[in-house]
């Protein structure tokens, strides 16, 4: 196995069926990544490790994930110099997303964000490969193709509805 | 002087006009602190250091001022065991206070933040000192006699919508 | 039994399902407390005695969780020198729950509450274990430990995960 | 003079520009009135006098304005039998106004509070004057006087935007 | 049977199931009312009607519940001399509520309707009845009774608590 | 002059500054139209000749503007067979805009509004025009020649961006 | 079969159990209307032809259906000369419909889209209908003949309601 | 001159103040770019020949900056295959920011928005140079020296405060 260039990290295990769209897509890229629990308010430490080391071993793109006032990715973003993905999770006491969105996206100056649609996990995945494609040329194709079948799927979709009407 | 018992800290020195209000407060009540700018974002290793060093040092509640996402109260409260405060601060390109409001309030099970109204620093200095009062009788007694003040100060103010009329 | 150090109070017993937790919590902690049903608006008079009289009886702190136009934290916190904690509670008929939040946490200069997120009375008891911690080193020690706990709980899962995948 | 049968009430001095206008229209109305600052968080004990005993003065509406978390006009309610018009008033730090909105309208069953619009006192003020006029034919009267006027005053308006166009 | 005191209407059969509950309590008060279906949009003259004759029929005051972008109690108001109170109906495809309480709430200066939470028809039918009682003795005891018998239901509820812990 | 095709009304003369745009356009359009007043709230008469009349009179489309509980387009639209254009309009104490929109956008089925962006009253020009053009080749020309203005100009900005930096 | 009149579409084939109403209720009306998937994101080229050609095919009028940051509406409005009707479609990750409602109603100055409430596609095909007859007498004399059956079934319930109770 | 790597478009020429923080960042990161007007809604033609070019001309980035109903980031990110950034701006008849953030950030699955705070051009910039860095040594060295700026700025104003008080 090569070495992950994406790092996904969520900050609690319930979080997992949402991020696990973003692990699938990578795998339909061929990206390495790896996949791993960081709470920013239970395992503070552990955060600023994981955020601190990830580029030094071959880290380029970081997603993270988190619900409620969520902190970890705007965390993350300030002890890495990596581009950061915010995957706002929707909780369960959750405000209908606007806590997790704001608290992802509303980062201040000098600290940026990606962030994506709430429970996004997958168009995380998919930035994440655009960002790696924008400097590898194999992924840039991967992405091209990606974009063309995402066309064919609805062509098909349009023939179906023509076929057998609504 | 005496040890600081209440620890003021904010993001950023533009939070300083909203902050100080917590100070002059915590003046009011004669309750000893200190007052100085740690950043979430930007300075994360001081972060880390002043919220897991508070409690030895003999700080026995923190307030935390932040705007936008704002990370600081919940990242403190995260790693220090003290009650921790949190003031949200309406910042320039805030989206109505919503995002500082949601980001300080809606914190997971485990970590809890102390959340008071937008910009209420005022409040937050008093809360801090009711937090002392529960286990301390002389501010105890301070707050009662601040609560005293608040309602003569509205009973002048009665008073002269008597005499004057409006 | 000891006398309680912390009142758990809600504005009606449809609440308990959710206040509940504030109350399990502060068992583990091994603080003792007390609670029932305060109506603002259905037992006014009852909400004026137990806000004067508990920290006359010893309560320390104050849980008040209510939905809706949620006013019990807020004139308790009117009526009582101790620190009021305010859990805003998702009410059948809330408007997704803004309701609760601001009528608690949007508190005039003078009369705060510490407010904490939408049904999160778990976290009302640990902050009012923080609360009494600052000047109970036995409390503060079982705070500490309650975050070595957290932090456990989360190192387990990350070792699950591990081990069985995703 | 007569005895008053409105009560206007505020929660701060503060709150007297936008309330004034109530007590225009009640002039207007010829509806006699007293107007004066009760504050359901600073002055408790007086809430507690003036709401339960204004029936029994012969005042048979009140007016109720407050700002940010305001618990004045829902209290009120919950004291008195009378019914209760409730001003939402934007404060200095109001969200929006949704926080008094949302803490004057969303009233738990049993205890209502007739609100008006944002900052609306004078519609307070005509609200008083139906809920009279409901049982008193002269008031009534003075009413559908004062509809007629605001259909008038609007087709002077088109009249002069007939002729000296736009 | 007597005249009728109240007049219950909503835009649609299907808001039944709320505004059910202002008729019952009207029973409770021992208060006439009528009940009928008026839609604004697609019964307009209809309305006019309604709203123009209550006054003349004996009518006192006027309940009316609508959803969505709910006209009904605004454009009543405009064309009855009554109090007229609102019902926010929260509709299949509404937002969260808000566009039923803003097209309700929010009525221009010199039209007030008085406004109670979204939903809350029983409260509609309290407030029909103290604004009834504002100036009918009988009426007003009942409110009284019903105040009374709101704070002994919590009383017993608190006392069941005590008995049978949570 | 030509019999107007379009109908411009507006809920008072104080939205005449916001409103003057959408006449403004129907000029450029060369699109005979008139312009006046009329209230839902204070002349609902007036409001249901109008729009029980419009299409009598050769009006083809009516566009309303209103602010705050913006009853006007739907009820116009209620009482008249056209398309109606609704304007949301931004009041003195909108809750930043919100309450018109929704009173305006959120139409029950069966009587439509085709509402455009806060204050847009251009937009509704514009939409009168398209139409209109929809029937009419002449118009649907202007329209087509509209757009390619709108583009030039953009075209212009980008070569001025060119020339002279930023 | 005649030419279609008015173009159906819709970002995804998800869209079609809340689009199939626009067509419902076309057949009501006896209009021709096509409808099909168009999508702005995966199939932007196919949007640009469709858009740039509809109005030299004969249709006359839009209505484009889509949910989230729902581009489709003012993209095709930005396309072509003709009227387009937008459907905000709430998807299964909106944010309480608010990211549909916003993206297709706030289109800036020269690109209106008239936009319906939320998954209101029934109005939008009534809309279609209003536009088209405010230039054809027999759409006209159906869009009435619609409104009057609209009143006779409210009607009925009216009676239902009168004999039956509720 | 080097080619650009970073293309930076805005809808409209008054984003401009808003969108030139972008530029200049990049300028202090010594990275390349071009800016210049793209318009969704006016240049929907040039939109789409910008996006489907710009990373055959070498370009790696695209930043997008739109307000109100804000279709160029989500519409280039439709047609391109590199990283977009999109940048919320708000515009002068914005309902406060959401309407643009809303549209930028709600993306479908497929085809993501890398969303930056409101107004937040400058972190748009920082982003795009970290997505640089990610694959480019010397860029991510002067990614880290920017953070340590960052900090060093921090201190700077904690020792002014130390020194010269509040």
């Amino acid at each position: 196995m090569n070495k992950p260039r994406v790092g996904i990290i969520m900050g609690s295990d319930s979080d997992l069926p949402v991020m696990k769209a973003a692990a699938d897509i990578l795998n339909y890229f061929k990206i390495e990544f790896e996949l791993t629990v960081v709470s920013a308010h239970r395992t503070p430490e552990r955060m600023f490790d994981y955020a601190q080391g990830a580029h030094k071993r071959g880290i380029q793109v970081i997603i993270a994930g988190a619900g409620g006032a969520a902190h970890l990715p705007g965390m993350v973003a300030s002890l890495s110099p990596l581009p950061v993905i915010g995957v706002p999770v929707k909780s369960s006491n959750s405000i209908d997303g606007w806590d997790s969105i704001l608290s992802i996206l509303q980062m201040p100056n000098g600290v940026p964000v990606a962030t994506v649609a709430l429970n996004a996990s997958k168009n995380a995945g998919i930035l994440a490969a655009q960002i790696l494609g924008a400097s590898d040329e194999k992924v840039l194709e991967r992405v091209l193709t990606y974009k063309k079948e995402l066309k064919e799927e609805v062509d098909q979709k349009i023939e179906n509805l023509k076929q057998k009407g609504f």
